[in-house]
Formats: structure tokens, C-alpha cells, sequence
């Protein structure tokens, strides 16, 4: 079902990063599971992004060690307990053949391997503790855990800047698995509004999104987000029962079992029907995401895109009378954070905020930073876009009581705010549309399309 | 859906946990989340299992600290952000109400507190790195991750032996959810029978099994094995495709929202029917299961459990003449670990292995070790049954290759096994059947008596 990354692709992002190199040799280690609650009950294991980029396989404990001439992959040889309690594992041999490194070494001779090179290395830091100290250990400098965002040493800052500059543009094969991705996500949202209509609580629909990616062989790319209070940006508890009236966003995608991401949210009336005001608060929405998309374009400064969902979203407050005024002039007062307090979006491919492990220098070009801003400092991209690169576009409009009832952010709009007209949209609490963009030279890609937004199509499908 | 502990009975387990201490001061950390692929997308927060016992929530980060007197919680305090990214969080005066606490403070405090205890504290720790860390500090003890298990320090032996006493022994409330849980993995096994008529694929078993799992609101347990492949114990792949006269084995369970585990096995035919040759080994281990069931009563100790379900299926097969001879011989000589190569089961509470962060203090009574023989080595649990204690009944037959072609395994019975009859029987690969199971005063208690085990109510489900 899900398109395999053949050999020579892998081999080409290995033979591309190695001429990025300047003698720098990366040790791009795959991590190894973490425990749950004792040793034997790991967490899933989730293989670094990096590795999994470059090498194709979550293989636990496996290094690849990449300098400008060639690629070795250090990894475990099968055991004897393998066939009675995991199944067989692939030799060395076979590794060579999934992955087309040059060569394939047991583990145990990675230390003699780096030895000589000690002074050119550089790494690439998988998410667990352990394997991080092992990096350490092997590398000879401390890594912290999650410290990939806090590069010190001018190899691994050099190695970051080479594995970051690649893998912002998606070669055809990261295209296909994310379309992949998307598209099998975009079903899994499709189950969950059909789930709605019998669906008592917020968990029968969270499970019935989940368990179609399940289905797959998919994983979730990051923790469901299933709520009746979408007004709450990250809530992750699914605990609500559905009634009349509710809004139900859902903010949920799967990745492929290569590891790559979808990031897909369609928000939707649990009855079936949006009620006038949300439906015309949804259609502010959608305005300002199509608008947004179809800024997605080579040259485009990201921040822009946000930007032009921030206009959108006043435009609509304006024409619905919750907003009066010179919509530049709200703008400029912030009157757009206070309904859409965070970024338009983000990179998305292998992890769904992608190469967020190495921290803005992943999102921010050069020279630009973070905006002091409420709101705007949670826009974790500011690049150019260029082909290849895929973002996801997700305005949203949210009442968020602790926001509205904060005078130093409503203080410059207060003016201008009609708080009684607002109160009329009292049934939309949390509203938010997001789908995975592919900048091509052309029009924006929406890899997400296949799940309906436009209200009357959503309805449809809620029945 | 699921029972709530009452305070009371939290407060129960903290006065009779102060009790056993002995002038220790016990510090019971609950861990925090561990991150997936960058530190902001992390695994779902699971809360140690000490702390689960004690506290009854999932508070990350948060510390208790125990004393012969009193319990004191840190926790954090709600921050401003809260209510935009993650919801409200209670404030320390509704977790003193929650957990009943004699004082909640801000963690912040926890260090002075700790300060003049330095020469009475011991740890239960969590399982992430962070967190270990974290305690080594507050305790002034170098702890390691997953080092629960390797215990050098006197009081902190005496504090592991204290709270491993205590859980020994489920309390009502400890009962209630495990019955809960076992009631709704049961419910769960249902769906998944239900859903073999039209799948395809284990993962799509899979999908129905943990959906339904999702729908309660719960978590899984352990990582679901749902293969065609029974002889490969731990199995967590969910690629292979069901063919007609396949046996699909599923050991799946979920954990109550409270985090007390339930842990299922049950093998059925992807077809709807078992072939002969299947019903009559499918028989053999629904015997030896029944027969090990029955002997958990108090004072029967557990090792004795394990070798009624080896006999029975030495005496299954040869009534079916796949052995020959005496039974007791064939035991001796290691017969029953060819088919059966692992432990009848474990202890089961809060932990799908209770306490297995503890290592074998915990399943292993004082003066006991595990054996050196192949498949008995496994056996996890080897103390006295008592009234209160939970275990998991789960004997299994399987042909596995590597041990069957192991001349050292199979030497001592190889004139005894009749191996053209064996392979009439090439049909089954695998089969486990398990349940969760009470040690009450009188009959064990079958937690998960719910779910069809006998061949014909299975088939009947199946439909």
C-alpha cells in the first residue's frame, strides 16, 4: 500500500550529504526504545529522523558513519534468542543489500572505526538518553539529551546546517511517502467524521481515526488531538462526551511506516450541521487557509503566508461585525493574535514539526528570528519556500477565555471589539483547518486534499 | 465507565507504606514524558507505577515524599500557558483534595524539604533518564535508568522491599480496576474476533482489537502482539496478510485510566473454524490452562503452577502420540520446554509484569532463583500465591524451528518424539491462551473470563 524508498534513492541522499561535509565524518546514530514502565515495556520504538532519512530502516542501535568518500552502517548481528522471541532478524548482509551502504559492520567494531577519525567527528543526535551518552562516548564531547537545538561544537553546527539545507527540500521519493501519508491520513479523518454520527464521547472518534491508520500499518505522527474544546491548542485528553451543538476539532495524522508525516485537521459539528454562526466563523476559516495556500509559492517568505491568513481572519471578523475598523491598523494592534494565537504552520516530513530536533535553525533562515510578539512567536517557520519544501497551512479561530479576558492584549482593540456581537458566536469555541502543502514550481500540492472542507461537503459526509 | 480510587483508599496504601519504612524517607518520583523524535512530540506521559499506587494520578514531573508521619506531594503549579496549550491544570489546593496528601507543595520547595532527610532517603524511581537524574540529585545517590533492579544501597533495598510487600497483595480498589480492565481488554478481544470475518491483514485484527481498547479510554497496556506467526513470542510486526486456515494469536491488553494493566491471549482460526489437527492442540493448552487455573489457591507456590500446565501438555501430547513414554521421564528430560518454552505467567497489577522494575525481588521469593534450564528460565514469578495476589495463567504450545532443530534441546527426548506425527500438525505454528486470574480465599477469581476460550464458543463468535 505505502511506496518503498528504493536503494538508490537512500544512496543519493548519503552521496549528497557527503559532499556537504568538508571533511567533517557525521555519526548519525538510530536511537533505541525507551521504557514505559520497566525495561522489557518500551515505548514503540521511533528511530531518529535523520537515520531513518538517510538509512530507510528503524534499526535499534545501528550507526551510520558518513565522511565524503563512503557510508558504513555499524548495526546488531541476528542472535539466537531472535528467532524465539522477535522473530528473525536480517543479517549484515541483507542490511547491505535493504540499505546499499557501502559497507555493513557489526556494532562491536564501531569504536576501533572512529578512533582514527576522533578529531573530524560530528553527530547527529538520536531522542534517547541512553543512545545520546553512547554518542557522547563515541564522539568524545558531552551531548545532552534533546540538546540537538544547542549546537556548541563548529562540526556538529556544520553537519546540522549540511543535514538541514537537504533535507528542507524533498527529493521524489520523501514526495511519494508523504503524499502517502497524507492521503492515507485524509481517510483516517474521513472514518472519523462516518464515527460521528453514533459517537457518545470524544474517545469513539479519536479510536476510529486512529484505528483506520492502525489498519494501514500506520503510526500516529504525534499524540490525537479529538476535542470538543478546540479552544485548547494541544489538548490531549479525550474525555468529553459530544452534544448538540459541539464543535469537534480533530487534529490527527499518521506516518508512514518509513517514518514520514501527515499533520491533518478538519473541525466539524458533532450533529451533523454547523449552526449559522459556526458556519460562518468556519467559513472565516477556510477563506484564510485557501488564501494562505495559495500563497505557497517558490520565493514566498513564510511569514508572509502567516501574514496573509492574519489579514483573512480580521477581513472576516470585520464583515461578521466582531471587529470594526481599518484592518491594517487592527492588525498592527494585534487584533488577529487574539483569535489565531499561533503560526500558520510549520516544515513537515519526517517528523511533523520537521528537523525540529535541531531547534529554529531548522525553521528560521539565516539572520531571522523569533517575533516578541503573542502569537506570532509561535511561528516556528520563517523561510523562503522553495520547491520541494512542504508546510502545513492551519488558521484557526479560537476564544480562548484567558486571552479575551486579558486587558494587556485586548487593551489596543477594545475600541474596536463588539464583545456582544462576539458573545452571538458563543457555539464556536475552537476552530482549525490544516493540510499538508508541496510548493511546486507551479501551484501549491494540497497532499491532503482527499478530506473535505468546505462545509456542505462536510456535511455530506456526516450524513 | 471505569471505578475511581477513593482518597481513602490512596491514603490507606500511604499510611500502611509509612508503616514499613523504619526511619527511611521514601522518594517516589513520577517521571515525565519521554520525547519520540524531538522533545515537544514525545511518547504519551506514563507515570511510574509507584507513584500511580500512591498518588492515583499521572502528575509529570511531580514528587512524593513519605515519611513514617506524613506524605507531602510536590507538584507544579498551573502556569499561564496552560490554558492555551494543554487546558487547566488543577492547582496544588485541588490536588490536596484529589490525592489526599497531608500537604502539596510546589516543587520548587522540594529541595529544602529534602535537605535535613539527606541520610534517611530512598528512591523508587521513575524509568526516563531526566527523571533518574533528577532523584540521583535529590537523593545524592548516583541512580542509573532502569537501575530499579540493582539495588546497592541499603535503605534503598529496604524501601524496594517494603512497597514490593505491599503490592503484592492487591487491595479492593487495586481489584476493582484490574477487574475493569480485564472486563474491557475482554470486550476488546470480542471486536477483534468480530472483525477476522472481513480483514485481511493482523494489522486490521490489530486495528479493531486496540480500537476498541481507545474507545474505553484506555491505553495499552504492552505492545499488542496480533500475528500469524504464535511461535515468534514477542512478535510486534502487523504486516502479514490472514490465509484461510491460519491461526491468528492475539495477546492484547489495555490499561485502566488509572494505569492497572490487563494482559489476554486467545488464538483462533482466521478461517471462523479450526482444523482437526488445530482443535486437538488448541485442546491440549485449553486443558493445561484450566488445570493451572485451578491450582491458584493460597499457599500453592507458583513454580508448582507452572509445572501442572507442563505436565498437561506432555500428557496431551502423547495422548495425541506426538511423545511417547513416561511422563514423568519426558519432564525430567525437558519434553514440555520444547513446546512450551516459556513461564506459565507473571505477576500482574499496575505493570503488565508487576514490579518487574524491580527485577526478580519482586517475582522471586527470598532464597529463590530462577532455573537454568531452557524455557523454565523464564518463568517470572516463583513465590507463594496468596489471597489478593494476581497472576496470569498463559501456557502455550508452539513449533518453533530453531528449537526443534537443536540437537542439544531435543537430544534427551528425540527416541521419544515421533516427528512424522508432529508434522501432521504443521498447522499450528503457535498457541497461547491467557487469562488474568485472582488468588482469592476460595476458587480463583477469572478476570477475563469474559472472553470465549473454549474452541467451539470461539468458533460461535467467530460466526
Amino acid at each position: 500500500m505505502f511506496p518503498r524508498t528504493e536503494v538508490a534513492s537512500l544512496a543519493a541522499r548519503r552521496h549528497a550529504l557527503s559532499a556537504r561535509l568538508s571533511g567533517v565524518v557525521a555519526v548519525v546514530h538510530a536511537g533505541q526504545a525507551s521504557a514505559r514502565n520497566y525495561a522489557a515495556n518500551a515505548y514503540p520504538f521511533r528511530a531518529s529522523s535523520h537515520f531513518l532519512y538517510l538509512v530507510g530502516m528503524p534499526l535499534e542501535r545501528a550507526v551510520l558513519v558518513l565522511d565524503e568518500q563512503s557510508s558504513t552502517l555499524f548495526a546488531e548481528e541476528p542472535d539466537a534468542d531472535d528467532a524465539l522471541w522477535h522473530g528473525a532478524r536480517p543479517t549484515l548482509a541483507d542490511l547491505q543489500v535493504a540499505t546499499g551502504c557501502d559497507a555493513v559492520r557489526p556494532l562491536g567494531e564501531l569504536e576501533r572505526h572512529l578512533e582514527p577519525l576522533r578529531a573530524r567527528l560530528a553527530a547527529l543526535l538520536p531522542q534517547d538518553a541512553a543512545s545520546v551518552a553512547r554518542v557522547s562516548a563515541l564522539v568524545g564531547r558531552p551531548y545532552e539529551p534533546g540538546g540537538g537545538a544547542r549546537v556548541a561544537d563548529e562540526r556538529d553546527g556544520l553537519l546540522s546546517d549540511a543535514v538541514i539545507e537537504q533535507r528542507l527540500v524533498h527529493d521524489l521519493a520523501a514526495q511519494a511517502q508523504l503524499r502517502a501519508a497524507a492521503k492515507a491520513s485524509a481517510e483516517a479523518h474521513m472514518a472519523g467524521m462516518r464515527a460521528t454520527r453514533s459517537a457518545k464521547t470524544e474517545a469513539e472518534v479519536c479510536a476510529a481515526i486512529v484505528g483506520e491508520l492502525y489498519r494501514r500499518g500506520m503510526a500516529d505522527a504525534y499524540g490525537p488531538i479529538v476535542t470538543v474544546h478546540g479552544e485548547v491548542l494541544h489538548s490531549h485528553s479525550h474525555d468529553n462526551p459530544l452534544r448538540p451543538g459541539d464543535l469537534l476539532l480533530c487534529d490527527v495524522g499518521g506516518e508512514s511506516p518509513e517514518g514520514w508525516a501527515s499533520d491533518i485537521t478538519r473541525t466539524w459539528p458533532t450533529s451533523g450541521r454547523f449552526s449559522p454562526t459556526q458556519r460562518a466563523m468556519y467559513g472565516i476559516v477556510l477563506d484564510a487557509q485557501l488564501r494562505a495556500i495559495d500563497k505557497v509559492r517558490p520565493g514566498v517568505r513564510y511569514r508572509d503566508v502567516h501574514e496573509t491568513a492574519k489579514r483573512a481572519t480580521v477581513e472576516g471578523l470585520c464583515h461578521e461585525r466582531v471587529l470594526r475598523g481599518d484592518v491594517d491598523g487592527l492588525l498592527e494592534r494585534g487584533a488577529a493574535n487574539l483569535f489565531f494565537p499561533h503560526g500558520i504552520g510549520h516544515l513537515i516530513g519526517l517528523d511533523v514539526h520537521d528537523m525540529e530536533d535541531l531547534g529554529d535553525r531548522a525553521g528560521y533562515a539565516p539572520g531571522r528570528t523569533r517575533s516578541d510578539r503573542f502569537g506570532d512567536r509561535y511561528l516556528r517557520l520563517d523561510r523562503d519556500l522553495v520547491p520541494g519544501m512542504a508546510v502545513t497551512i492551519e488558521p484557526g479561530f479560537y476564544q480562548v477565555p484567558a486571552i479575551l479576558a486579558d486587558a494587556k492584549l485586548c487593551g489596543p482593540i477594545e475600541a474596536d471589539l463588539d464583545r456582544e456581537r462576539l458573545a452571538a458566536f458563543s457555539d464556536v469555541r475552537g476552530i482549525r483547518i490544516e493540510d499538508d502543502v508541496l510548493c511546486t514550481q507551479g501551484d501549491p500540492e494540497v497532499l491532503s486534499s482527499a478530506v473535505p472542507k468546505r462545509a456542505d461537503l462536510v456535511e455530506a459526509l456526516l450524513g
